[in-house]
C-alpha cells in the first residue's frame, strides 16, 4: 500500500506533464512549445540520432521502442495524465503506440492521423483527440492561394478569421463610423502598424491603408471582405 | 507574336485557377476545399489509384510526373498563376517539381516542407511561399494539450485568439461591465451559445458559464486566461 | 425509403451467409468447413493467384483490397451479419480492415490475431472474437509432445477431454464397475474400437486394451490419468 | 568407450525433455505450457529480442541458427529425445532445421506446417508428427462463426464435442429422463453453473437455462442440438 | 479401371523421355546434350525469357512454376519415368520441386545441390540421385591447377584416369617394351596424335614425345607420373 | 635491386602453392583437395563466417574483399604463379578479381564461368583456363540419366569412358576372346569385382556379370554398349 | 560467298555510322553533337522512357538490352564500324556489351570508365580508347576553382591552353611588342573582343583589358599568367 | 568582439584553400589536382572506406555528413571561400550540401550536376558554377570517335583547339609558306616532335609528317583540317 501511494505521489508530480511520442515536426514543435511554457515533456523517439539533436532542447528526451509495453513502462509512460502520438509515417507504429496508451487509462491521449483510415482507427481505439496537420493546413492555406489574405482561421463552422489588408473604404475613420460590420458583416478585431504588433480595434481607432487586420465574421462575408481593394 | 497574345489569352482564363501538385492530405483538403469556393483546380499526382478516387470530387485531375517538363507543358501547368506543391514524402520529387514551376515564372508559387531543410531549399529556389503543417499544428495542439483551451491560433508572433470556456468571473454581466481587458489583458470577440454558432460580441453581450467565447490578446494573456476557473 | 426497405431485405438474405477476408491457411480452411456445412460464403483476398485456386471450391470468392472502403460495399460486405478476417502476416491490413467492418455495424467480427498487441488492437477496435491459432494450438501440442495422449483439449480453465489408449486397470469390466471416476477423477467419455468410430460410454461398456478412449476431467487428473499404463 | 557411457547418461537425463525450436506464437504457447507442467524445456530463437523476452519465464532459452549442425551439436540438441520445431515464417529454415532433427536420429519429432507443400516436405523428410495451426483452427471457427457455439472441437472424423447454452427442452429435468440422446442423438458430458467450473454430467443432474455444457456425438448431430433454443 | 489402363498407356510412351526444370547452365546443357542423343526431353523454368532463348534447340519448353501441383499435372510430369532437377539458386524452389515429383512416385528423380544440406534433404525427401556440380568440379580442377595434367577424373575411390604429355621414358619403344606399368603403376590406355583424336592403346602401339595420352591407375600413382618429365 | 632478390626469393617460396578465392562449393571441394595432396593453399573470402567454418580445414584462410587491389597485395596474392578465381554468384566480382590477378601477371589464372557471356569474358580479360562447372556436368548426367551407365566422362570430343555392368555377351570368357572390341568398338579398361577396388583389365582378365567395368571408346559406341544387356 | 559479299556491302554502307549504347548524360550529348556534324547514329537504351525522349532527336534510337548478343545482332550492332559504349552506372551491362562488341571485331571500340578498376578491365577486355568523364573534369575543374583562369585545358603532359583576362602589362601594344613569351614564357594564341567571337592572334594584335584571351604554354607558366593582375 | 575577429583570422587562413565534398572520380581528381598545385584542400565523404583510402593522399580527408548543417560547421566548412560539391550519385544530398553552402554565403561554389534539372536547381538555389562532365565529355568525344582527330577542345561557342596529324600539304615548308591559314582557316598553334613535348609554333617552324599539331580555329574549319590526310 505504501507503494501504490509513492506511485500515486509520482503520478500526481505528473500530472501537468505531457509525453510526447514520436519526435518528428509535429512532434517537435509540439514539445518545444511546451518546454517554452514551462511544461515538463518527456520525448521518446525510436531515432538515436534523433534523440541526440533534441538532447539540448528537451530536458528529458530518451531512444525508446513506443511498440514495447515493458519499454514504456520502464519509463513511467503509463502514470502520466497526457500523452501525444506524434508517429507520422509509420501506421503500425501509431496505432500499436495508441493502443499501449489507451490500454494504460492515460486521461488525455493525442494523436495525428495521417488519412482518414488511420483516424478513425485511432478514434475506435478510444484515442481522446485525433489531429490532421496535413488536411487542416491544406483546408487553410486554400483560402490563402487565390490572394488577399494574408492568413485564414477557421474556429468552428461557419466563424472565421482573417489577415489581410484593409479596403480603401474603411481607412481614414474611426471603426464605428466605418460601417464594416453593416456594409461587410465582419468585425475589425484587430490593427497592426507597420513595425508594430497587433493590437485589438478599438470603436475608436482609425485603421489606415498600409496597416494590417484581422476580421472576424461568417466564412463567406471574410472571403468577400478581403477580395476588396 | 500573334502566338504570344493566343498565349496570354489562355493564361488570362486561368488567372484564377489554381493548379495542385501532389493529392495527398494535404493537397486534397486544399483542392476540395478550393473547389468549394468555385475556384477552378487542376490536380496532378503521380498514383493512378489518388487520382480515380478524386474523378468524382475534382472535374480536372490527372496522372502525370511533375518532375517533367515536357508532362507538365502538355498539361498547360507553366500558364497557370498559382500553383502548390502538396509533394509530401519524396523530398526529391518536391524540388524538382518546384524548381520546373519557378523556372515557368509563375507568378505565385506555394510548397509545403516537411523539414527545415527542405524548407530552405525552396525558398533559395525562388518558391514564394512555404508551409509547415507539421510543425503549426504541432505548436497549436502544444496549447491544446495541457488543457482548458479549445482551440488557439498565433496570427502573429505574440497575438493569439484562443476558443475556451469563460471563468466565472465575467459571466452574468454585459462585456463593457466585466473588466476582461483590464483585468486579464484580453478582449471577448466571439460568443458561442449551446447549440448556435459564433457570433461577434458587443460591448453588451453577456456571457453565460454554458457559453463558449473567442479571446484575443497577447500570448501570454490568452493562455493565463484560459486557465482562469 | 423504399430503398431502405430495399436494402433490408437484401441483407436478411445475407443473414446466414459469412464473409471471409484474407483466404490464407485460416480463412480457407473455415471456409470450405462452411460450404461443407452449406452456409454461403463470400471469400475475398488480395492476390490473384489464391483466388483463382479457390474459384473451384468457393462459389463467391473475388480478389478485392478489404482495406479501401469503397471496394468493400461494392462487394456488399456491409450487408453482411457475419464477418471473419483472417489476414495473417500484414498487421497493418488486418487492422485496417477489422476497422473498416467495426465502422460498418457488422454484429458478428471475428479475427485472428498473430500476437498479443495485436489481439489487444483488434479488442479496442470492437471487434467481437478475436482468435490465436498460433497460441491455442501451442497449448495444445504442449500435452501430446511427451508422449501417451493422442489428443488434446481444453475447454475451460481447468476442465480438459484428452484422447489416450487405456491403462490396464481399467479394462476387461463394465465401466461402472471400474472405478476410474473414484480412483483417477477422470470419466470415461467416448470409446473406439479399432476400424470403427467413437460412440459415447455407456455405465456397461467394456473397454478393450486396444481401444482409444476420450477421458473428461480437471487438466492434471486427465495428465494424470494418460501416463498409467 | 567411458565417454559414450556418459554421453548415454546425458541423453536419459533428456528423456522427459522437449527442445523447441523457433519461439513464435507456437513455440512460445508450448513452451510455457510444458514449464506449467514442470518438463524441462530448451527454447531456441534467431533472434536475439525474443530469446531476451523469454529469459525470465524459460530457463533454458538460447539464440542459436538451427539450421547449422555444429550450433546445434554444441547445445546438444542431437541427444534430445523430443523436438519440436515451430519455425513459422521461414519455410527453408524449417525445412533445414527439420532435416537436421531427423539426421540425429531423434525419436519423436514434431513440426508446425504453414501449407500443404510444406506439411508433405515434412512428412517426406520423415517428421513424426506434421500440425497445421492455421488450418485446424481455421475449421473449429467455421463451427463458431454461425452462431451458437461456443466452442467446438472434433476428435476424430465425424465425432465432436460443443460447448454450447441448453436448449429449453432439456432443462428443469434429470438428464437421464430428458431423452436428449434419444431425441437429439448427442449426450450430455459436462455442466457448468454461472459462476462455477465445469463438472461431469451424471445422470441425475438437471441442467438449468443458464447454465453451459459439453455435449458429445456425431458431428451433424452436435451441430443441429446446438441450433435448438 | 479402364482409366487405368489408359494412363499406363500414356505413361510408357513417355518411359524414355525425360522432364528437366530449371534450365540454367546445368539444365540447358543436359537437356541439349539429350536432345543430342535423340531423347525426347520436356524442359520447365519458371523464366519466360530463358523458355524464349531455348524455344530454337529444345522443341518442348515451357514456361511453368514447377513448385504447384497443378501445372506440373497439367504439363503430365507426373507421367514421366526419368525427371532432373536443374534449379540451382532457390533452395525452397529445388526442394518443394523434388517433394512433388517424389509425391508423384516418378521412379527415377535425380536433383543437384548446391550445399551438403541442400543434398542431405533431398535424399531425406527421396530423391534417387543427388549430384554436387560444383564440388565435383572443384576436387577435378584441383588436380589440374597443379601443372603437367590435362584433366583428371576419378572413377572411384583411388582410380582416376588421366590425361598428360608423355614423360620422356617411355616414349620411343612399344608400350609392352615400356615397363610402364611396373615403374609407374599405371596404364596407358589411349593415344592422341597431334590433329588427330584418341584411340586405344595397343600393346605394340609407340607414344611419340608430342602425343597426349590417358592413363588409368591408382589416384596417387597417377599424380606422380603426371610429374615426370 | 636486394629487395627485389628477396621478393624473387619469396616468390619461389610460393610457386607450388595456389590461392583460392571464393571459398563456396567449387573453391572449398578444390582447396580441400589441394591440401590432401599437401599443396599449400591460401583461401580467400569476403565472409567471416564461410572463413571461420574452414579454419580448421585450411591452413591459411582470411577474409579478405579480394576486388581491392590493396588488400590483395597485402596478402601476398601477387606473388603466387597459381590462382582459382572460385566466386560463382556474383559477375561483378568476379570479373573484378580475375581483372586484378591478371594484371598482377599470375601466371597460371583458372576462374570458373556461370554462363557464356562470363567465360567469354574471362577470357577476353586474359585468363588462361576458364572452367564451367554446371555446364559440364549438366552433359555428364544426360548420359546417366537415361539409364545403364553409372558414370560417363568425355576426354575429348568423340572419346569417352564409361562405367557400366558387362553385357552378357562379354561375361565369362577372357577378354581377349571375347571379341569387344571388334564387336562393340570399345575397349574394357579397368574391372571392379563387388567388394574391392578397380583394377587394370588384361587381356586374360575375365568378367563376371556382378562386376562393375569401365569401356573406353568412340561416343556413341560407349553409349550402345552401355545399353546392351 | 555472295552473302560476305552482300555484308561487306552493307557493312560499308555503316563505315561513318556510329552505334551509341548506353544513352545517358554523357551518350546523349555525344550522339547529339555527332548528328549535328551529319553523322548518322544509332542510339540504344535499356530504358523506354530515355529512349522515347530522344525520339525526336536522333532518327534512330531503340530499346534494346545491350547485354544480349541475339539482340545486338539483330539492330546489325556487329556490322558498325565504330561503337561507344556509354553506359555508367552499372558496370556489369558496360562490361558485358563492350565484351560482346570486341567479340564482334568492332575495329574502333571507346567505352566510359567510371573507377580506375573499371577502365582496366575495359582495356583488358580490348576496348581500344577508354574515358573518365568525371576524373578529368575533376582535374580540369581544379584549375578553375582556384581563381582568375576562365577555362583550362592540357593537351598534353605539361602543355597547357588557359582561357584567362589579359594582365595589364601586356595590353595597349601589338602582341609581338608585349614581350610575353620571355616574360611570362607563354603564347597568346586567341583573342575575344567584348560581344564578339574569338579570332586567332596576330603579332600585330593589340590586347585590351576587357578582352579575353587564350595563352598556351607549359603548364606552370599558364598557371602563374592568369594570377598576374 | 575578439571572437569575431579570431574567425576572421581564420577565414583569411582559408582564403585560397578549397573544400571538396564527394570525393568520388570528379572530387577525387579535383582534390589531387589541386593538392599538386599546393593548395591546402579538406576533403569530405560519407563512406568511411573512401576516406580512408585517400588519407594517404589528401592532408585533410574527413568523413561526415554533409547535408547536415552542426557537422558542416563542426569542419568549419562555413568559413571557406571556395566550395565544390561533387556528390554524383545521389540528387537529394548534392541539392542539400549545395544549398547549405549557399546559406553560409560561401563566395566561390561550384557543383557537378548528372542531368539539366539537377542544373536547373542548383543554378536556382544560387551555385555560382555548374559543371557537366558527362555531357561535356560526351560533346568532346564526339568530335575524336569518327576519325583522325586526337583531341578536341571548344573553348567557345565556334572556336575550337584540336589535337591531330598534319595533313601532307603543309610537311616539309616553313609554317609561313604553307598557307594553311587562307587555305585552310585554321592556324597552327603547337608542334611536337616524336619522343618531345609539344612547344609553341613560330613562323619559321616546319612539320615533319611524324608530329602531331594543334591547330585552332572555326570549329567546323578544324573538323574538316583534321580529316585532310
Amino acid at each position: 500500500m505504501a507503494r501504490k501511494r509513492a506511485s500515486s505521489t509520482r503520478r500526481s508530480a505528473r500530472e501537468d506533464a505531457v509525453v510526447v511520442i514520436g519526435m518528428g515536426r509535429f512532434g517537435r514543435a509540439l514539445a518545444l512549445e511546451l518546454v517554452d511554457e514551462e511544461t515538463e515533456v518527456l520525448g521518446i523517439d525510436e531515432d538515436a540520432e534523433v534523440v541526440q539533436s533534441l538532447s539540448g532542447s528537451l530536458t528529458h528526451v530518451v531512444r525508446a521502442d513506443s511498440t514495447k509495453e515493458d519499454a514504456m513502462r520502464q519509463l513511467g509512460v503509463h502514470e502520466f495524465d497526457r500523452a501525444v502520438v506524434g508517429i507520422g509515417t509509420d501506421l503500425e507504429a501509431s496505432i500499436l503506440t495508441a493502443s499501449l496508451l489507451i490500454s494504460f487509462d492515460i486521461p488525455h491521449v493525442w494523436a495525428k492521423a495521417i488519412s482518414e483510415a488511420h483516424g478513425r482507427i485511432l478514434e475506435q481505439l478510444g484515442v481522446h483527440h485525433v489531429v490532421y496537420p496535413e488536411h487542416d493546413m491544406g483546408q487553410r492555406v486554400a483560402h490563402l492561394v487565390r490572394g488577399r489574405m494574408l492568413d485564414y482561421i477557421e474556429f468552428e463552422e461557419d466563424f472565421a478569421m482573417v489577415k489581410t489588408n484593409p479596403p480603401a473604404d474603411i481607412t481614414g475613420v474611426p471603426l464605428s463610423r466605418s460601417s464594416v460590420r453593416t456594409r461587410h458583416g465582419v468585425t475589425v478585431v484587430a490593427i497592426k502598424r507597420p513595425g508594430e504588433g497587433f493590437t485589438y480595434a478599438t470603436a475608436d481607432a482609425v485603421v489606415h491603408p498600409e496597416d494590417t487586420i484581422i476580421v472576424a465574421g461568417h466564412t463567406r462575408a471574410t472571403e468577400r471582405f478581403s477580395e476588396l481593394r
